[in-house]
């Protein structure tokens, strides 16, 4: 493994363990026994190695988001998009941990997660009106996009719900199906009694 | 004014626009215009400011939880609750800010956080129960759970889903009253047409 790569890796797990704000780049070059001369000829600052870390998941959000139906469930698409997303996003957990922390300092990434914002929204709002095609979700135009708003929100921030309530915050382990299913959840009252039953059978496989 | 207090209300204004973890006792006694040492004699460190300031917030937002209803519609109590705490919650935003940061390095924060999420999940608890006997929602026991469980974590997290996708986010202001009707909207599928109508008045009167 290339030194800049094990820079980039040691920089991922410590931030997600002890929370970015909390670690500097002479803890990165201390555990990979490392001079920070040497850390420094690969990234310039933390700056750089948060950038880079950003660019790492943000193409790996991207590559999930969906245009078009997969199967021939608009359900079991929004389980896979929701599940993936959840991993990925509790692999770079530190961005959501100090989301609103991390987002002050770095303006660039700030415009760069809005946009992913949007590109959620998107997702969601197509896997919604496919439901709605599929006439197993009953609702109005401008219920489904307070829906999916609240499906966006719940994306962003049910990871740290779930850290805030954890026993053990510094080794949370994130339940990633109960949080897929809690997003999911909020579909639950439009769906037809089928639909509902559909849902929790994939939740009980998963959960 | 006490010194004390001004040293509370400074490191307050501090957290709230820079978040705690980018401000130092320093910085507050360099606000202040007083020494270090004068600082010191009143808190030992950062760490007693901030239980402090815990004090104060959770003593505010203990004092707005619901046992029974106050007005003759529960769609209004519950209006009204949730605008009181989102208006305490904004007043100590730095502790929405950066909840998951600082609970991970205050555990016994964290313990008392969790106690006030149970006393919140409570009275909403309280309040949807009341709706349903009021016969305005309809739903199951278990859909009420869920609903509770998925307002509670609106309440904790919707300042901060307003903050990450602020135009300006170090002088964020807050839009309290739609942080409050979205955490109502969660109801929206379950009210009557009536409800859902008496909501829609409450909050136009407020957005």
């Amino acid at each position: 493994m290339k030194t800049r790569d094990r820079i980039l890796l040691c920089s991922l797990t410590l931030f997600n363990g002890r929370g970015e704000p909390n670690v500097t780049t002479l803890d990165v070059s201390t555990e990979l026994d490392i001079s920070p001369g040497n850390l420094y000829y690969h990234f310039k600052g933390k700056n750089e190695i948060i950038a880079e870390l950003y660019e790492q998941f943000e193409a790996a959000m991207l590559e999930l988001q969906v245009q078009s139906l997969e199967s021939d469930s608009a359900l079991l698409d929004m389980w896979t998009y929701l599940q993936f997303s959840f991993e990925i996003m509790a692999q770079y957990l530190y961005f959501y941990r100090d989301v609103s922390n991390l987002l002050g300092r770095y303006p660039l990434i700030r415009k760069r997660f809005n946009r992913l914002l949007g590109r959620q929204r998107k997702s969601l709002e197509v896997l919604s009106q496919a439901l709605l095609l599929e006439g197993v979700l009953q609702a109005e135009q401008n219920d489904i996009a307070s829906l999916v708003e609240h499906m966006t929100m719940a994306m962003t921030f049910w990871l740290n719900y779930q850290r805030v309530q954890a026993p053990d915050m510094e080794h949370f382990d994130p339940d990633l199906a109960q949080c897929a299913y809690q997003v999911m959840a909020l579909l639950m009252p439009y769906l037809d009694v089928a639909a509902r039953e559909e849902l929790r059978l994939i939740a009980d496989s998963y959960l």
